[in-house]
This record gives C-alpha cells, structure tokens and sequence, in this order.
C-alpha cells in the first residue's frame, strides 16, 4: 500500500514524485561492474569466498533472469550463507511484472544471459593507481548517456540499480574526494568502517584535485560515472529512481557536477539503509541535492526464516535495487509488505529449503 | 498521410494493424550478423569493396546512431557510391522521434556503441559448411526469445530491422529449404539471380533433411533464428513489425515452425521490394502466412538526387528496416512521404554535398 512508502528528504517533491508514476509503467536496469578494491582481506562479504566475489555481479544478473545462476551453482550468498538482496528484487520484479535490462559497465566475468554491451573495463584497486584512466571515464559517462536516453523513452519511470563488490568503498572514497562527510553502508552488520576508512585515506592521499572528474577516476567504480551519465539524460524525459543506499549517494553528488534535472530524480531504499547509524545517508544526501528519499521497510523481520530475518539485521541491506524494485512493485500495483513477504518466503522456501 | 501505406496481403488484418497502433509508441530495433556466404565474389554489393562488407553492419548502426561512423570513415555505400537505407531509417525514425535498440547476433565487427551483446559467432559459408552448430541455434532463438520480451513489454509495436550482407542469399536458401518456391531480391538491379541460385542449390544438396532446425542450422544465418526467436515472445505480448523484403520472409517462414502470434504480426518494407519482378515477394509471404503486408512508396524517384533516386532504380530497396521505419513514422505521427522526402534530401546534402 502507498502509505508504506516513507519520505525523507524533500515531502513535497516525494508527494509529487509518487503520484507522477502511480500505477503507471517501470522499467528496472541494472548496472552490473567490479572494482579490484574488493580484493583488498575481509572488505566485503558480497560472496561465499573470496574466489567467488568476481561472480557476485553476474550470478546477480542470471538469478534474477533464469532464477538460477549459470555462472556460478548458486545463488550469491555471504560467507555464512545469508543469500543477495537480488533476491528481495526478483519477487518485486515479478509479482508486478515490470521487465528489466541488464548492463554490464565492466563486470571482471560477462553473464549468461543478453545484456548491453559497454566495453567498459572493471576499475583498478583504488589504494594502489587510479580506478579509471580518462578514456575509460569519458566512455562511461558517454554510454550511460546514450543508454539512460533510450531507456527513458520507454518508460514512465526508469529504475537503475546495481551490483558492485567492494561499492561501498569506493562510493565513501567518492563522497568524500568530492567533500561530503560520509559514512557508509556496507553488506556487514559489524561495518568495518576502520579498514574501509583507512583504505579511503590511504587512496585520497593520492588525489591531487578538487576536479570532480579526476576525483571520480581516482577513488571512483565504473559503475559511477556510467550510472550518473543515465541519470543525465533520462531524467530530462522521464522519472528517474536510483535503487540503492550509499553507492546510489556517490552517484548522485556526482551527477550534481555533470548535471541533471532533480524535479524529476529520486532514490529509492529499504529502511535498513535509512535506520543504519554506522552511515549517515539521509543527512548525506540533503547535504548533495534537494531530492526526495523514498524508503520503504520490507518487514523481514517477520519472516519465520532466518535467512531473511539476517536482512533486518544488518546483513546486505540493499544491493541490485531491491529497495526501489519494491518501491515501484507497490506504486505499480498497489500491493502490500505483507504480500511481498509472503512471495519473498515462497522463493526462499524453493531456493533453500524445497530440496 | 495514412492513405500512403499500401496493404497486401490480408486486407481487414492490415486495417486493424493500423488502427491498433496509429499515434500509439514504437521501438525500433535492428539486429546486425554476418554470414562468410557474403564472400562469394559478385553476390553482394552492400559494401564499397570486398574488404570494407564485414564493416557494413556495425558502420550502418554508428551512423543510425551518431549520424557518422566510427568504425569506417564514411557511412557504407555500394562500390559506385549509393548510401545505405541506414540513412532512410534513420531520417524516419529521428523526424518521429522513435527511439531505436540496436543487438549485435553475430556481427563480425562490433559496433562502437552501446547494443545487446549476444555471443553469437558470424554464420558461416553455406556452400561449404553448416551456417551454425546446434549450439548456436538454440543460442540465438533462446537470446532472441529473451530479448523479444523485454523489448515488446516496453511498446505499443516493436519493428525489427536487420543488417546483414549476403543476407538475402542464406534467406533465399531457407525458404528453398523450407519447401517455398522463392525467388529473393537483392540489393543489386541487376539481381544476380543465377549466381545466387547456384549458391542455393549447392548448399541444398548437402541438406538430407526436412527438419526446420537442420535447415536453418545448414542454410541460414545467426539473424533469421534470432529475429524468428525475438518474434516468438515478443508477439504474444504486442504488435510487432518485421521490417524488411525477403530476409523477413525467410524470417517467417522459420517462425511458423516454431510459433508466433499471427494477429499481432506484420510485415513492413517499401513499394521497390513489392514491385521488384526478379523476387516473388507478396506471393510467397501469402504462402507462409496470412498476416498483412504494409508497403510505403517513399517517393525516391521525385528526388533531385541521383544517389536517392537510385533506390527507385533498384538499388539497395530495402535494407536496415527501411520500410518499416517510414510506415512507422506515418503511423507515429501523420507526416507524409513529401515531408520524408525532404527530410532525406536535407540528410543527403549533409553527407555528400555540403562539405
């Protein structure tokens, strides 16, 4: 039901936002890309193991088409087995049949499965050289032009998500090159917010600029640029809602220096993203553009599994635009948390427990 | 004006095609391949000389796209200089702001832009060995099943162009294979109709089955089992449009053996490939399949310019969804072949005149 759906940020525009895409179409893409910085010792648990991380993006997308991973035997799951958030994004997707593109921005292994082709290469360990070189970051914002361009015109309301092991890191390294005092997010409810702090000063060190573009190809992740070149474009045509937590936030601040139109932007997210006091997004994100937030709880702490209830606590809070894919599946059809995670059980119950 | 678009075919279907997308949204998508049956000396003229062919496809989608070329330095043209349809599409589908997606299903060059990556391998000579292994068959009806999808869930009427040299050759031997008496247009006025028959007929005797997928399998190329994929879904769900002559035809033949939507189905391409004597166009479709056929005099033969007149004369009559592209700019928005007309002399001046 709408009155689910929380605002943060600008009301007004929030109020206006949901009532242009009320039960009109959607369109979910997702953005798929790596950085080497994910391989930096116990950054990220976006991945059984430390081999598996590089399939994480890909698995996500093949999931999410097949509803099993050709890549990979199963689903992307954390060390200790608590599955993605592509999950939660998949039942939205298909309780409210809103069709999604995929986009590889420079994913280090390509899915099983037709998706856009950018050429895009994944971004270096940001400690050690700069994650893009200049050719790579004119390109991304380029390709993400032209496709948040098309994408826009076949919709009332385009969503872009992602999937970026080790995104997080490079998002804080972003908000901060770009002079925001960002805390961040990440898929561990023990964040490690020393290792990741200290692996941000150690690559800021490095950048010499206040320019916005240097600063995104030194601390910055494919998925970056290419996400705020479709923010670019598609939001002088149609409604815009970046489907994530702080990573959608880097994207943001530096899609305010290459422009945009906010009338028509918002970010979508679960409550998860918005309750987590180790970050500080809602504060963050007034700070970079007055956009509305819009948020929603998707009541998996209800759940009699604990595979879920591991969301409500902390574990990949958000990730593959789960947050605004249930945004939109209530917007779209007006159905209910409750609903949702009576789908959500019915596919984790065949995922996990049916065998 | 829509009095300008002719109907064969079945009458009343072409009437109710027209009414249930007039003003309605379209999307333009054009898929690019290849097939080695392109290096037969004399059997194509889709290319400035024998080693600028392989570049047609992605040179013709770079300049949809662009308005100029990355991967050759002009846009592609027959050995004595007469453009590509490209440019009768792309004048259509700008003047009616109809957005456009381009897939890329065995292209031996790749495009320098955004398109839907597919995986699959150029076709190979069909006078010499089978165009696709089994693999790849199944490769490209299931990617263009998936495609077709996503793409129809997203407009009113979803064309389907192509750009493939030799193309009308592995389509004549398809529908040869499928058991039609078809004779096939070229982009040539001086069909070379015998070489083209000898190639055939080479390649049907090493053909010892009926089978519809060892046909395509031996005979075809990569794009005639994906696009026949890609109608597949995409029929169910809207109104699609085959824009093209002979190479839809073989198209359809190969999609009613595996089942489509006839209703929602039709054909588009221009008056020059329904009134070309060397092919049996209209005759033939009415054997595989009773849907409409819309056909569109774009009025080349009043142009002030040899090089557009020269599609009157027979050259490159259709090609990159041509056809279909200016019926759809009709049926999008009421213009007229007249205001096309100009439009396209206005595109001509630019790119050979006005330097």
């Amino acid at each position: 039901m709408l009155n689910e759906i929380e605002i943060f940020g600008n009301q007004k525009k929030g109020e206006n936002f949901i009532k242009s895409v009320e039960k009109k179409s959607f369109l979910f893409s997702v953005v798929i890309s790596y950085t080497e910085t994910c391989e930096i010792p116990d950054i990220t648990i976006a991945g059984k193991d430390i081999e598996s991380i590089k399939y994480t993006p890909a698995a996500d997308v093949e999931y999410l088409h097949y509803g099993f991973c050709k890549c990979i035997d199963e689903i992307p799951m954390t060390p200790d087995g608590k599955p993605t958030p592509a999950l939660l994004t998949k039942v939205a997707l298909e309780s409210s049949s809103i069709p999604h593109v995929v986009i590889n921005a420079g994913s280090k292994i390509n899915p099983l499965l037709p998706y856009f082709h950018t050429g895009l290469k994944p971004g270096k360990n940001i400690t050690q050289e700069p994650a893009l070189d200049s050719e790579s970051l004119y390109k991304a914002i380029d390709y993400g032009r032209i496709i948040g361009r098309t994408l826009a015109s076949l919709t009332n309301c385009l969503l872009i998500g992602e999937s970026v092991p080790g995104g997080t890191t490079t998002a804080l390294a972003v908000l901060r090159g770009l002079g925001y005092d960002a805390k961040v997010s990440s898929s561990m409810p023990n964040n490690p917010i020393e290792l990741k702090n200290r692996v941000v000063d150690n690559a800021l060190k490095r950048l010499q600029s206040n320019d916005p573009l240097m600063t995104v190809s030194y601390l910055g992740d494919p998925m970056i640029p290419f996400v705020a070149g479709m923010l670019t474009t598609a939001s002088e045509i149609t409604n815009v809602m970046l489907a994530g937590g702080t990573q959608m936030a880097a994207v943001l601040a530096f899609a305010k220096k290459i422009g945009f139109k906010e009338t028509n932007t918002t970010i979508g997210t679960t409550s998860y993203i918005i309750n987590d006091e180790s970050a500080n997004f809602v504060s963050i994100l007034k700070k970079i553009s007055d956009i509305p937030i819009l948020a929603i709880d998707p009541k998996l702490d209800h759940s009699k599994f604990d595979g879920l209830k591991a969301y409500s606590k902390g574990f990949a809070k958000e990730g593959v635009g789960a947050g605004g894919s249930i945004i939109a599946s209530i917007l779209k059809t007006e159905t209910d948390t409750e609903r949702f995670l009576e789908l959500t059980e019915k596919e984790y119950q065949r995922l996990f427990i049916s065998q």
